[in-house]
């Protein structure tokens, strides 16, 4: 987060906190920029924000005052878990999916719809020299030693990261993947055969329900709280009644609502897994991105070696090198040989370039800023959903990831909005996408991954129109 | 090929025509060099080759000589096309390939069961260098652009090549893929569904029967000569028998028989599909591999997009950049969604650097010296088999690739030899791997992609001696 840019936040904190009110002059750009030490143009900056969200007006001669309508009161929150039927039912979502992503996937759409962060927001200089630096020391025969599991330095650098959740991972167990998105897709050839149930939340991310689908699997959406996760209880009932060949959740900033499991809750998931005997598949790929405190992963509580920890490069640090990896004890053998069957190998110096990132690199400082960044985005997208979009719209405020889960008022059909906004040049994700059973037509998934600009206000405030007409 | 190894095949040659007989004496150092223009210490390395060889002898201050005893005759290539069953079978083989493949997957042992070509013949310092300038300049939002299907500039470098063989093809029908491997696995997806059956050559490449065991297919293997590739008139019988889903051949250098298809061949195979509407997948990953003419793929008598034309530079340019691509103006879109399920992506940066190097490097002098490096190699590797291993031993001549396809006299059992070797630190690849139904127990394939050393040629030399016990 810059300057101007954390000035602005705290100001508006201030206000929305009743510490400033309405009408009430906000210091002078002069006196602001002296007692903070800043450049005036950064204060300028700040206060060009603020009037942008409609939190300041200027008054010609005089200076900036606190609007005097009030800001936005921020929406409720989604607080009812969902209710899914219990069936176990074959996917068919796929073509939906396309249809929905291929129309919006352009540079110049505003992506609220959008599965990625800005890529921005990612050290790529730094990593492009990470890169050039290990392409032009490769060593040949690494082209063959770092097939697949992959690269032993990548795997311990990796291996360490779990440390710090004090979990303890033999480097061993780690098969590098391209991206997450193959890891998973590992893990399902691993442990599914077509025809079996794999037990999700519900709502969930649509490319886990493509990929049952594509493995001819039957989804088993499992009731989740929007705040906490998915339902233990109702996962076991689930169990007992659909003998699921696994099951498939999101730990962490679950993909779309956002929710996270606390340590107990994963700690008591560990359990239900071990006295099930069932394998969990841990998509995991948002963990990095947390505001408050370091989530760990199911896999900390897991002494059975039931849980196969998938995770990436591609949302917290290198977008685009498609470097991912799964962790699993007593399934690294078999993932291995699946990787050799279905593509044999992940990119090797780019593999090489993350491992020397990682260990000479600046992961961490990324991180607090990428975190921030999206923290600060996470705000400026809410108060203007707040100020947009008609009354009884909730929104999820998620501690960690980049997506908001928007549960609309009334009639609501989000598929239609979405086709309008689609035709705009604003892209969504409607609810229906994160449901075999098509649920949550009402629903609507916003990415506030990008900045928050003048393009992605414009865009809200028009859709606030339509859902207010 | 240096300037020795060029002198020492030619002097070979001269003996094996009969040219320079028994006894006869070499120019002496001093007149080759002058005659030749090339240094002594170049001649004297020819002489020491042909020495090493057995074919030419150092008489002490005198000279060299061709040896009294005359080098070994070339071995009589495999005759007789297979005659598979006729079976439409489901593929039951992965395990037994892992088995054999991980036992002997190490540096330090002799690869003559590897699957690929030594890391030293590929310009991996040019290749660095690209891959350093596009890290380094990497537009970040390529990150999200270049994803699926692929760099733009990648795929109009790779529509250009093939322009060589006068196929046009749009850049738009090409998906860039990780490696060939997952565009055959994307083909697989796009063309199949379980319990269906797919045509395969007999022999075949076990990652292919890998493949179709993965996706639940059953394996049809067809009749094929071992030059001139499989025989459509038992195809065309096999397609009206078994009405399979696709079939899947490599028409260039085919993995393990060397065999490849002439251009009548070809088209008549480009008319039988369109007849039959029957799609091909064609592995074509060994073409750019060629020693004599440049061989088309069956994709340029394709009129009606029944061909799904697979490729990668993984063998002829970057190892362990898994890069790869399929190009199917019928299917593209399909295969696009596909990866998308699949992998998502391939590496943004490593596409960006080998587009840059097609564009502005030297790749066809880089294959020019890989391809006479593999045809020297293909003499050396042949000629000690000659000298080594018992008679009635028939040797491939393949035009072009990296491998040997051997039918062993007697009741040799290539998967004993193949354990008995591993564990002299040798690897093989028995024929079994080869064939669904384990025929081919007395064949063996072997790699001659890496310089043909003292290592190679002691680890033959102890093969011979076992196969003759």
């Amino acid at each position: 987060m810059k300057r101007y840019q954390a000035l602005a936040e705290e100001l508006a904190r201030s206000i929305r906190t009743g510490l400033l009110k309405p009408g009430d002059r906000l210091p002078s750009v002069r006196h602001a920029s002296a007692s903070r030490g800043i450049s005036p143009a950064t204060v300028f900056e700040a206060y060009y924000l603020l009037e942008a969200r409609g939190l300041v007006q200027a008054r010609p001669r005089s200076g900036y005052y606190v609007s005097s309508t009030p800001p936005p009161a921020l929406p409720a929150e989604p607080e009812t878990a969902s209710q899914p039927d219990g069936q176990s039912r074959p996917v068919e979502i796929s073509e939906r999916v396309f249809q929905v992503l291929e129309s919006t996937m352009h540079r110049d759409v505003v992506p609220l719809g959008s599965a990625f962060p800005s890529p921005l927001y990612f050290p790529l200089d730094k990593l492009g020299r990470a890169l050039a630096a290990s392409a032009t020391a490769l060593d040949p025969w690494s082209t063959v030693d770092d097939l697949t599991p992959g690269n032993a330095e990548l795997r311990r650098q990796i291996a360490l990261r779990y440390l710090i959740d004090g979990v303890q991972v033999d480097p061993r167990e780690i098969v590098i993947s391209n991206g997450a998105m193959e890891a998973l897709n590992l893990c399902l050839s691993a442990l599914t055969r077509p025809g079996d149930t794999v037990a999700v939340e519900s709502p969930c991310f649509y490319a886990a329900l493509q990929a049952l689908e594509q493995h001819g699997l039957h989804a088993l959406e499992v009731a989740t709280d929007p705040r906490e996760g998915i339902d233990l209880a109702a996962l076991e009932t689930a169990i007992e009644r659909h003998r699921p060949a696994a099951c498939w959740l999101m730990t962490n900033f679950q993909n779309p609502l956002g929710s996270a499991m606390g340590a107990d809750k994963k700690r008591a998931l560990a359990e239900l897994l071990a006295r099930r005997q069932l394998p969990l598949i841990e998509d995991d790929v948002y963990a990095e991105l947390y505001f408050g405190a370091r989530p760990a992963p199911t896999r900390a509580f897991d002494r059975e070696g039931w849980v196969l920890h998938c995770s990436s490069f591609s949302k917290a640090l290198a977008p685009g090198y498609r470097i991912g990896w799964v962790s699993s004890p007593r399934y690294a053998r078999q993932l291995a040989r699946q990787k050799l069957i279905s593509t044999l190998a992940t990119c090797v110096p780019a593999q090489a370039a993350l491992a020397r990132y990682l260990e000479r690199g600046t992961y961490d400082r990324h991180l607090q800023h990428l975190r921030r960044s999206l923290q600060h985005n996470q705000g400026q997208y809410t108060d203007a959903i707040a100020r947009y979009f008609p009354a009884g719209t909730r929104v999820s405020r998620p501690g960690g990831g980049y997506f908001l889960w928007l549960e609309l008022p009334g009639g609501i059909d989000t598929l239609a909005l979405q086709r309008r906004a689609a035709d705009a040049g604003i892209s969504l994700a409607p609810g229906p996408l994160f449901s075999a059973s098509r649920g949550f037509r009402h629903c609507l998934r916003l990415n506030y991954g990008h900045p928050f600009d003048a393009r992605a206000e414009v865009a809200l405030k028009t859709l606030g129109q339509w859902l207010t007409e």
